[in-house]
């Protein structure tokens, strides 16, 4: 008998999603995961992804598991009217940044729409406390460094998936203006890597990786040629990009903090916090506590800056530690070792059985 | 036999749906409207809604009508597939600032999810040219005056209905951005009132009117008592708020303009222009106005400001001017005449028949 509340999850089985349900399933919550498996492996629609399984063998707990997708209004209410839940962790999104400039429609209406349709259909059945996957990317080019949680948000957010963060957060901050019975956290993350220190889960990008730990973690592990690294001209230290990096599991118990805070009686409206470490690593520092990490050498060459990119962006994480008692533990050469030992125990990610776990 | 092209227009029914509609019909257009009728009247759901019955005798033109919801996928699927749509020009969308405080979450639903279904279909159905009904609300606070079109947008939006107009401007860039077909012009309105000169049709706003010129008019047929004036220390000539009032047939027209802009082969991508006078008056001015015009006291009693109203707003129109050939041709007087016109001949706005029309 689980001491505390049901918590539906919606994203999952993704990997901020799984990473976040063990911590809730550690801390007795009763977890109620649904995904629509776009972005994540299962054998087929019928059977609970691989990602929650391992979940479940990392905890010894079980996750009920719904193939719904948030823009299903019937199938998200069924949910609903299933289960007495009490608040919902809210990371269901389509998530990469160039693929949102190529087909924003999908992007807008999948993370706008199906947002709408959740809170909608939570509205309807009287569930009204939220803890929302955002992104330090509603900051747009910073004004200021560190990033305060009263940066300005929405302006220069230059692509589609950046705008439906910020967009989904106004929505929020409206409906929590309309109604006092809303309770909102929002979770502005910066850059989430690493892995489950199991090794049985992490971040399983489909194609080429969008970000720069798992393409790294793919050049160490020989399955790519190097790393493009675009631009070393910035006014950093050693001229490349610097980003505030967040280990996953550190990300993960702040949502548990996040929840908890959100759940005592005093907290009313919304409030957005940021989840960095507030350390600016750059890319050749990350880079180099790779090969630290996994003893192979990263090959890597300068290429031109990307556009869109910012010199430096990292996080003022001190009102998330006033008020969520909450602070990231774990460092950089931590992130990278998770990041290696998950890669080389999964080559192939989840679709094959995890190796000497 | 038309000679022009068949012009979806969702929302035709409405305020500005139905004037521009008779704009389309007068040069040779074929008219496609769409209507989920809950902001305007019709006998039954399944009759054409009398605002479009009254478009058809003044031009003496059919307009084709369905009974269509934008949120509804398959019922806009079966219009675009059985007409030969060209463009659309997209009015639909709930209207009320006070009331999108009230109900975020259906403002949000129906302008942007059910704009996103409508670009969606259109896309499928190979429809890419539209002509978005935009708000200079999408300014937010005037940093500047008079307004321009790169005015920044989105920043102080601080009510839902203004910033689902902002979203969806926001959504139809990056729509033109990741498919080169796409062709989109944004319409900011500032202040439409008046009515066609016909009395025939007009604003016939349901309950308590939102805006000024409605109320205003109400007051002097004596269906209200007074007006009540937000402010009158506010720093302009007579210390009331200052707005660029647009006549509703010239914002109609501007809508003709853009459709026009838009189909030559020369335009592409996206862009935004600005459809108002360039005049400002303050509310006694058009208190005045209405006097004269109706040859009734309007009444009226001065309480303090109402929050988020801005001292004064209004638009610099020479884009339009330059690149649509439009400029708006009534005047303050005519505009008040107009709005007068139609209050008497149809004091229960379509819910009777027009008296001496």
């Amino acid at each position: 008998m689980k001491g505390n509340s049901t918590i539906l999850v919606t994203g999952g089985a993704g990997y901020v999603g799984s990473h976040t349900v063990v911590e809730l399933l550690k801390n007795n919550y009763t977890v109620i995961a649904i995904d629509n498996l776009v972005n994540c492996y299962a054998k087929n629609n019928n059977e609970k992804p691989e990602a929650l399984k391992r979940v479940e063998r990392i905890t010894g707990e079980k996750v009920i598991f719904y193939n719904v997708d948030i823009r299903d209004k019937e199938a998200l209410d069924k949910v609903f009217k299933s289960h007495k839940i009490d608040s919902v962790i809210h990371f269901a999104a389509l998530k990469a940044v160039g693929e949102s400039v190529k087909i924003p429609l999908t992007y807008y209406q999948n993370n706008i729409g199906g947002s709408g349709t959740l809170f909608e259909v939570m509205g309807n059945n009287g569930v009204k406390k939220l803890v929302f996957s955002s992104s330090a990317t509603v900051y747009g080019t910073p004004q200021f460094l560190p990033i305060t949680e009263d940066h300005p948000t929405g302006q220069g957010c230059t692509n589609p998936y950046g705008k439906t963060k910020y967009f989904v957060e106004e929505i929020l901050k409206d409906l929590c203006t309309s109604d006092s019975e809303w309770k909102v956290i929002l979770l502005r993350y910066f850059n989430p890597v690493g892995a489950h220190e199991s090794g049985l889960i992490g971040e399983d990008p489909s194609g080429i990786p969008n970000n720069l730990m798992p393409y790294i973690s793919q050049v160490a592990v020989g399955r790519r040629d190097k790393l493009q690294v675009f631009g070393n001209d910035y006014p950093t230290p050693d001229g490349t990009g610097v980003r505030d990096y967040i280990h996953i599991t550190d990300l993960a118990i702040g949502h548990l903090k996040a929840l908890e805070k959100m759940l005592q009686p005093t907290f009313t409206s919304w409030k957005a916090y940021n989840l960095g470490t507030g350390c600016g690593y750059s890319v050749l520092d990350v880079v180099k506590a790779f090969e630290k990490a996994s003893g192979k050498q990263v090959k890597y060459e300068i290429v031109g800056r990307r556009e869109g990119d910012i010199a430096e962006c990292y996080a003022d994480a001190s009102v998330a530690k006033r008020e969520l008692n909450w602070t990231a533990k774990k460092d950089i050469l931590s992130m990278c070792q998770d990041t290696w030992n998950w890669q080389q125990k999964n080559p192939k990610g989840f679709q094959s059985p995890c190796q000497g776990c």
